[in-house]
Protein backbone atom coordinates (compact mmCIF):
# COMPACT_ATOMS: atom_id res chain seq x y z
CA UNK A 1 0.00 0.00 0.00
CA UNK A 2 1.03 3.20 -0.83
CA UNK A 3 0.68 5.45 2.41
CA UNK A 4 1.65 9.20 0.58
CA UNK A 5 4.44 10.98 -1.66
CA UNK A 6 7.50 10.87 -0.18
CA UNK A 7 9.27 13.04 -2.80
CA UNK A 8 10.11 14.04 -6.15
CA UNK A 9 13.24 13.52 -7.87
CA UNK A 10 14.25 16.57 -10.27
CA UNK A 11 17.24 16.07 -12.61
CA UNK A 12 19.59 19.17 -12.50
CA UNK A 13 22.97 20.29 -14.29
CA UNK A 14 24.37 21.82 -11.33
CA UNK A 15 23.30 20.79 -7.75
CA UNK A 16 24.38 24.06 -5.58
CA UNK A 17 23.22 26.22 -8.29
CA UNK A 18 19.64 24.05 -7.92
CA UNK A 19 19.56 23.66 -3.76
CA UNK A 20 20.09 27.68 -3.94
CA UNK A 21 17.34 28.52 -5.57
CA UNK A 22 14.73 25.95 -4.12
CA UNK A 23 15.82 26.88 -0.80
CA UNK A 24 16.03 30.46 -1.36
CA UNK A 25 12.09 30.63 -3.44
CA UNK A 26 10.66 28.27 -0.43
CA UNK A 27 12.66 28.51 2.31
CA UNK A 28 13.21 24.75 2.62
CA UNK A 29 16.11 22.95 3.89
CA UNK A 30 18.61 20.09 2.92
CA UNK A 31 18.77 17.59 5.24
CA UNK A 32 21.39 15.25 3.61
CA UNK A 33 23.82 15.56 0.94
CA UNK A 34 24.76 12.17 -0.31
CA UNK A 35 26.80 10.45 -3.40
CA UNK A 36 24.97 7.20 -4.90
CA UNK A 37 27.67 5.75 -6.93
CA UNK A 38 25.44 2.86 -8.07
CA UNK A 39 23.14 5.14 -9.28
CA UNK A 40 25.63 7.53 -10.10
CA UNK A 41 24.27 10.56 -8.70
CA UNK A 42 25.04 13.18 -6.48
CA UNK A 43 21.89 14.67 -5.00
CA UNK A 44 20.35 16.73 -1.98
CA UNK A 45 17.21 16.12 0.00
CA UNK A 46 15.32 19.27 1.17
CA UNK A 47 12.51 18.82 3.83
CA UNK A 48 9.04 20.28 2.97
CA UNK A 49 7.03 20.97 6.49
CA UNK A 50 7.91 20.15 9.84
CA UNK A 51 7.76 16.16 9.69
CA UNK A 52 5.45 16.68 12.84
CA UNK A 53 2.56 14.88 13.40
CA UNK A 54 2.66 13.99 10.12
CA UNK A 55 6.29 12.28 7.81
CA UNK A 56 8.19 15.34 5.77
CA UNK A 57 8.05 14.81 2.24
CA UNK A 58 10.92 15.97 0.15
CA UNK A 59 12.25 17.81 -2.69
CA UNK A 60 15.22 15.55 -3.97
CA UNK A 61 17.53 17.48 -6.29
CA UNK A 62 19.76 15.08 -8.73
CA UNK A 63 23.19 15.52 -10.13
CA UNK A 64 24.71 12.98 -12.83
CA UNK A 65 27.76 12.11 -12.24
CA UNK A 66 28.54 11.63 -15.49
CA UNK A 67 26.77 11.64 -19.01
CA UNK A 68 26.26 7.46 -19.89
CA UNK A 69 24.08 7.93 -16.22
CA UNK A 70 20.38 7.02 -16.10
CA UNK A 71 20.03 11.05 -15.09
CA UNK A 72 22.75 12.12 -17.40
CA UNK A 73 20.66 10.30 -20.38
CA UNK A 74 17.38 12.02 -19.15
CA UNK A 75 18.94 15.57 -18.99
CA UNK A 76 20.32 14.71 -22.11
CA UNK A 77 17.05 14.10 -23.87
CA UNK A 78 14.56 15.87 -21.85
CA UNK A 79 16.59 18.75 -19.59
CA UNK A 80 15.91 19.43 -16.37
CA UNK A 81 13.18 18.62 -15.06
CA UNK A 82 11.32 16.06 -13.00
CA UNK A 83 12.37 12.88 -13.26
CA UNK A 84 10.37 10.15 -11.02
CA UNK A 85 7.94 10.59 -8.00
CA UNK A 86 8.64 8.15 -5.03
CA UNK A 87 5.47 6.78 -2.79
CA UNK A 88 6.42 5.78 1.08
CA UNK A 89 5.51 2.06 2.10
CA UNK A 90 5.92 0.02 4.72
CA UNK A 91 7.70 -2.96 3.70
CA UNK A 92 9.19 -2.13 -0.26
CA UNK A 93 9.97 -6.12 -0.79
CA UNK A 94 6.50 -7.37 0.17
CA UNK A 95 5.37 -4.50 -2.60
CA UNK A 96 7.79 -5.90 -5.06
CA UNK A 97 6.61 -8.99 -4.66
CA UNK A 98 2.83 -8.00 -4.94
CA UNK A 99 3.73 -6.49 -8.26
CA UNK A 100 5.69 -8.89 -9.96
CA UNK A 101 2.53 -11.48 -9.45
CA UNK A 102 -0.14 -8.80 -11.09
CA UNK A 103 2.59 -8.28 -14.17
CA UNK A 104 4.05 -4.66 -13.20
CA UNK A 105 7.36 -4.71 -14.84
CA UNK A 106 10.08 -3.36 -12.28
CA UNK A 107 13.33 -1.81 -12.93
CA UNK A 108 14.86 -3.45 -9.51
CA UNK A 109 14.37 -7.21 -8.58
CA UNK A 110 15.12 -6.37 -5.05
CA UNK A 111 15.22 -3.67 -2.90
CA UNK A 112 18.36 -1.37 -2.77
CA UNK A 113 19.78 1.27 -1.00
CA UNK A 114 18.38 4.66 -1.18
CA UNK A 115 18.72 8.02 0.08
CA UNK A 116 18.63 8.75 4.11
CA UNK A 117 19.05 4.99 4.67
CA UNK A 118 15.95 3.63 3.17
CA UNK A 119 15.16 0.77 0.76
CA UNK A 120 14.00 1.38 -2.52
CA UNK A 121 13.01 -0.02 -5.93
CA UNK A 122 12.29 1.66 -8.75
CA UNK A 123 9.43 0.27 -11.07
CA UNK A 124 9.49 0.72 -14.89
CA UNK A 125 7.79 3.88 -16.61
CA UNK A 126 6.32 1.45 -19.45
CA UNK A 127 3.58 -0.14 -17.42
CA UNK A 128 2.71 3.26 -15.90
CA UNK A 129 2.44 5.84 -18.03
CA UNK A 130 5.69 7.04 -18.68
CA UNK A 131 6.29 7.73 -15.07
CA UNK A 132 9.74 6.44 -13.05
CA UNK A 133 8.02 5.15 -9.82
CA UNK A 134 10.05 4.94 -6.71
CA UNK A 135 9.07 2.50 -3.87
CA UNK A 136 10.68 3.99 -0.57
CA UNK A 137 10.69 2.29 2.83
CA UNK A 138 12.43 4.67 5.70
CA UNK A 139 15.30 3.70 8.05
CA UNK A 140 13.69 2.62 11.33
CA UNK A 141 14.74 5.85 13.76
CA UNK B 1 5.45 28.13 3.50
CA UNK B 2 5.29 24.29 1.39
CA UNK B 3 3.82 21.99 4.16
CA UNK B 4 4.08 19.09 1.82
CA UNK B 5 3.61 17.59 -1.45
CA UNK B 6 -0.15 17.68 -2.14
CA UNK B 7 -0.18 15.53 -5.56
CA UNK B 8 1.96 15.34 -8.93
CA UNK B 9 0.28 15.94 -11.88
CA UNK B 10 0.78 12.77 -14.36
CA UNK B 11 -0.22 13.71 -18.32
CA UNK B 12 -1.76 10.63 -19.86
CA UNK B 13 -3.68 10.38 -23.31
CA UNK B 14 -6.23 7.83 -22.02
CA UNK B 15 -7.64 8.58 -18.76
CA UNK B 16 -10.07 5.47 -18.01
CA UNK B 17 -7.42 3.50 -18.91
CA UNK B 18 -4.38 4.80 -16.70
CA UNK B 19 -6.90 5.22 -13.71
CA UNK B 20 -8.00 1.50 -14.68
CA UNK B 21 -3.62 0.85 -14.48
CA UNK B 22 -3.18 3.60 -11.47
CA UNK B 23 -6.32 1.80 -9.35
CA UNK B 24 -5.07 -1.98 -10.32
CA UNK B 25 -1.60 -1.69 -9.48
CA UNK B 26 -1.53 0.11 -6.34
CA UNK B 27 -5.06 0.14 -4.83
CA UNK B 28 -5.74 3.75 -5.05
CA UNK B 29 -9.50 4.73 -5.29
CA UNK B 30 -10.53 7.82 -7.39
CA UNK B 31 -12.15 10.31 -5.11
CA UNK B 32 -13.22 13.16 -7.74
CA UNK B 33 -13.46 13.27 -11.59
CA UNK B 34 -13.79 16.59 -12.96
CA UNK B 35 -13.62 18.97 -16.56
CA UNK B 36 -11.51 21.70 -16.34
CA UNK B 37 -12.33 23.62 -19.55
CA UNK B 38 -9.95 26.47 -18.83
CA UNK B 39 -7.32 24.32 -18.00
CA UNK B 40 -8.58 21.73 -20.78
CA UNK B 41 -7.98 18.82 -19.28
CA UNK B 42 -10.49 15.53 -18.15
CA UNK B 43 -8.89 14.72 -14.77
CA UNK B 44 -9.08 12.39 -12.20
CA UNK B 45 -8.22 12.56 -8.23
CA UNK B 46 -6.93 9.03 -6.76
CA UNK B 47 -6.10 9.61 -2.62
CA UNK B 48 -3.11 7.94 -1.46
CA UNK B 49 -3.52 6.56 2.41
CA UNK B 50 -6.24 7.05 4.34
CA UNK B 51 -6.13 11.29 4.85
CA UNK B 52 -6.02 10.62 8.76
CA UNK B 53 -4.06 11.57 10.90
CA UNK B 54 -1.99 13.19 8.27
CA UNK B 55 -3.49 14.87 4.93
CA UNK B 56 -3.78 12.74 2.01
CA UNK B 57 -1.83 13.27 -1.02
CA UNK B 58 -3.18 12.32 -4.49
CA UNK B 59 -2.22 11.05 -7.52
CA UNK B 60 -3.62 13.34 -10.51
CA UNK B 61 -4.28 11.74 -13.52
CA UNK B 62 -4.78 14.43 -16.47
CA UNK B 63 -6.24 13.86 -20.56
CA UNK B 64 -6.29 16.99 -22.32
CA UNK B 65 -9.19 17.85 -24.09
CA UNK B 66 -7.83 19.18 -27.52
CA UNK B 67 -4.35 18.83 -28.83
CA UNK B 68 -3.59 22.62 -28.71
CA UNK B 69 -3.98 22.68 -24.66
CA UNK B 70 -1.04 22.86 -21.99
CA UNK B 71 -1.46 18.96 -21.19
CA UNK B 72 -1.92 18.77 -24.93
CA UNK B 73 1.15 20.27 -26.51
CA UNK B 74 2.71 18.16 -23.22
CA UNK B 75 2.07 14.97 -24.47
CA UNK B 76 2.67 15.69 -27.86
CA UNK B 77 6.19 16.84 -26.93
CA UNK B 78 7.67 14.52 -24.10
CA UNK B 79 4.97 11.77 -24.23
CA UNK B 80 2.76 10.29 -21.28
CA UNK B 81 4.50 11.45 -17.67
CA UNK B 82 5.05 13.82 -15.07
CA UNK B 83 3.69 16.71 -15.92
CA UNK B 84 4.08 19.02 -12.92
CA UNK B 85 3.89 18.65 -9.15
CA UNK B 86 1.61 20.64 -6.36
CA UNK B 87 2.55 21.95 -3.27
CA UNK B 88 0.36 22.35 -0.17
CA UNK B 89 0.08 26.07 0.94
CA UNK B 90 -1.91 27.78 3.94
CA UNK B 91 -2.50 30.92 1.46
CA UNK B 92 -1.72 30.96 -1.71
CA UNK B 93 -2.29 34.34 -2.79
CA UNK B 94 -0.02 35.35 0.14
CA UNK B 95 2.84 32.93 -1.56
CA UNK B 96 2.12 34.36 -4.73
CA UNK B 97 3.07 38.01 -3.72
CA UNK B 98 6.15 36.87 -1.67
CA UNK B 99 7.10 35.00 -4.78
CA UNK B 100 6.48 37.88 -6.58
CA UNK B 101 8.61 40.27 -4.49
CA UNK B 102 11.84 37.25 -4.61
CA UNK B 103 11.14 37.84 -8.61
CA UNK B 104 9.71 34.16 -9.16
CA UNK B 105 8.36 34.10 -12.33
CA UNK B 106 4.99 33.15 -12.02
CA UNK B 107 2.18 31.71 -14.42
CA UNK B 108 -0.78 32.56 -12.54
CA UNK B 109 -0.53 35.91 -11.15
CA UNK B 110 -3.73 35.10 -8.87
CA UNK B 111 -5.50 32.13 -7.71
CA UNK B 112 -7.54 30.29 -9.64
CA UNK B 113 -9.98 27.01 -9.28
CA UNK B 114 -7.97 24.17 -9.00
CA UNK B 115 -9.42 20.24 -8.19
CA UNK B 116 -11.56 19.91 -5.56
CA UNK B 117 -12.76 24.01 -5.11
CA UNK B 118 -8.96 24.55 -3.91
CA UNK B 119 -7.46 27.40 -4.93
CA UNK B 120 -4.73 27.24 -6.77
CA UNK B 121 -1.36 28.75 -8.99
CA UNK B 122 1.17 27.77 -11.46
CA UNK B 123 5.36 28.97 -10.99
CA UNK B 124 6.78 28.79 -14.05
CA UNK B 125 9.31 25.79 -14.61
CA UNK B 126 11.88 27.94 -16.10
CA UNK B 127 12.88 29.58 -12.49
CA UNK B 128 12.41 25.90 -10.59
CA UNK B 129 14.74 23.76 -12.66
CA UNK B 130 12.70 22.81 -15.33
CA UNK B 131 9.34 22.06 -12.98
CA UNK B 132 6.25 23.43 -13.35
CA UNK B 133 5.28 23.84 -9.55
CA UNK B 134 1.55 24.76 -8.64
CA UNK B 135 0.37 26.18 -5.02
CA UNK B 136 -2.36 24.62 -3.84
CA UNK B 137 -4.83 25.83 -0.74
CA UNK B 138 -7.05 23.18 -0.13
CA UNK B 139 -10.71 24.01 0.26
CA UNK B 140 -12.45 24.67 3.65
CA UNK B 141 -13.66 21.59 4.53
Amino acid sequence: MLHRIDHVGIAVTDLDAAIERYRDTFAIEVVTRETNAEQGVREAMLRLGTGSPAPASYVQLLEPLADDTPVGRFLARRGEGLHHVGYAVDDVAHELEALTQQGIELIDQRPRHGSMGASIAFLHPRGLHGVLTELVQAARS
